[in-house]
């Protein structure tokens, strides 16, 4: 299966060892040798970095953890290919517009191609390449477009939620749907299935959160440092299995959808079991 | 002004020489520190690399140097920032998805914005940053969704022409508008004017035709380099100003447009004067 990393943070944070420790898991530690990228926000837009080969040989990705940045919103994934050949074009994260933000998806599972197409319209929004994940996200813009009508205008979260949540259903219906969306404005965690070694059954994504001042000094004492510590820092990270040992990381419940800002959870999450 | 780049050849060329040369110019040996974008076309998707900073100075634009890639579509950009802030979304190239194809574009000018938007839409295509080349952008991909109806179906070069074409007059009439325009299928050359010793005038942008054999071996010989040598290589690079000396670069006409694809003109280029 492939892994699926989120960040949110109140201050932009620096991410580097988590980039480590998800590069582990991409080929290293893991079995995910299909491809990797990362997507973050900075000056209004997104930086991309992908690429369709072994995140753990990546000379690129040793670059960006030579020369971190820093962001108040990642998205992470290192796939195994389970549709579509090894292209940059079926390397997610995958990033278009809608209402003037750029908007990011990254997918984790193995959806039924034919029922996707079939449930889910696209309207203006093409794949560019060939896996289940493009298409739904195509699906989901496509649905978005409704909300977004003034540009630079998020919606109301709740209306968000409520459509993301219900194209969240829909993909459910399809197969494991794990995902991360981030609009410019919000994050959204959505947990499903996953393989485990029992099977395939939830949870597909797990949750942590911190938060930090110059006094706790949390940030540097795990695997994971998430910079700059000394401020009231607060951060949300996802990721598909816990990166760090010692911290209180969550399993989402099966359609768990969470919504965060600015490394705040701001909607608590409900559950869709179907 | 800023300086535009493009290279489109028969088979997939290593351009790394000429960024170094395209580099100088972006700091060293020219005055253009805004920021720099390079975007090639690789496996269906597109390479973006941007930054809001100088070129000459980029760790990451050395990194592009120290390992290159082959494409068979380049497009670059190097920034002198008249209307926007120094932002990510301020940088160019600039590109978008339209019937399931990445497009790129890249503009060097200085445009009327209030009579952009009087004599330009947008449909729902919004800029994510502030300057004229991006709303012209939106504006040129508003106007080619009426023709790319099916998606990877590349309307006839001659209907996209005639599109780009009308587009760019009106673009001239607002200010200085060469452009570099990829659909994924073709590469569009708009040149019009540009800053000189004298004055603002044409040309803004100068193309040179290259073929080459195992035999000649010309593609080694000049500070531009574009490899592989010994095929029977077809390139065509345009650029603001020459970058090479000892070969015949042609300047563009004031509105001459020419298209390319797989390293030849595929249409002779009309000029369209006002």
């Amino acid at each position: 299966m492939c892994e699926l990393f989120a960040m949110s943070s109140r201050y932009p944070a620096d991410v580097r060892f988590s980039l480590e420790e998800f590069s582990r898991h991409g080929g290293l530690a893991g079995h995910h040798k299909d491809g990797w990228g990362i997507a973050w926000y900075e000056g209004g837009d997104v930086r991309l970095v992908k690429e369709p080969t072994a995140a753990s040989d990546s000379a690129c990705l040793g670059f960006i953890q030579d020369h971190p940045f820093r962001s108040t919103t990642v998205v992470g994934h290192i796939r195994r290919a389970t549709q579509g050949r090894l292209t940059l074009a079926n390397t997610q994260p995958l990033t278009r517009e809608l209402g003037g933000q750029v908007h990011v998806f990254a997918h984790n599972g193995d959806l039924d191609g034919a029922g996707l197409r079939r449930s889910f319209h696209l309207g203006a929004y093409h794949p560019v390449g060939e896996t289940d994940s493009e298409y739904a996200f195509c699906a989901l813009l496509h649905r978005l477009s409704r909300l977004w009508r003034e540009p630079k205008q998020a919606p109301p979260v709740e209306m968000r939620l409520a459509l993301v949540s219900e194209f969240a259903a829909g993909l459910r219906a399809l197969g494991p749907a794990n995902f991360l969306y981030a609009d410019g404005d919000a994050l959204f965690v959505h947990g499903h299935k996953r393989t485990h070694a029992d099977g395939i059954r939830p949870p597909g994504l797990h949750l942590l959160c911190r938060a930090c001042t110059a006094e706790s000094g949390a940030f540097t004492a795990e695997g994971l440092s998430i910079e700059p510590a000394g401020i009231a820092q607060e951060v949300v990270i996802a990721a598909s299995v816990p990166l760090t040992a010692g911290e209180s990381w969550r399993a989402l419940a099966d359609g768990e959808i969470v919504v965060v800002r600015g490394g705040r959870i701001v909607q608590p999450g409900e559950s869709h079991h179907e």
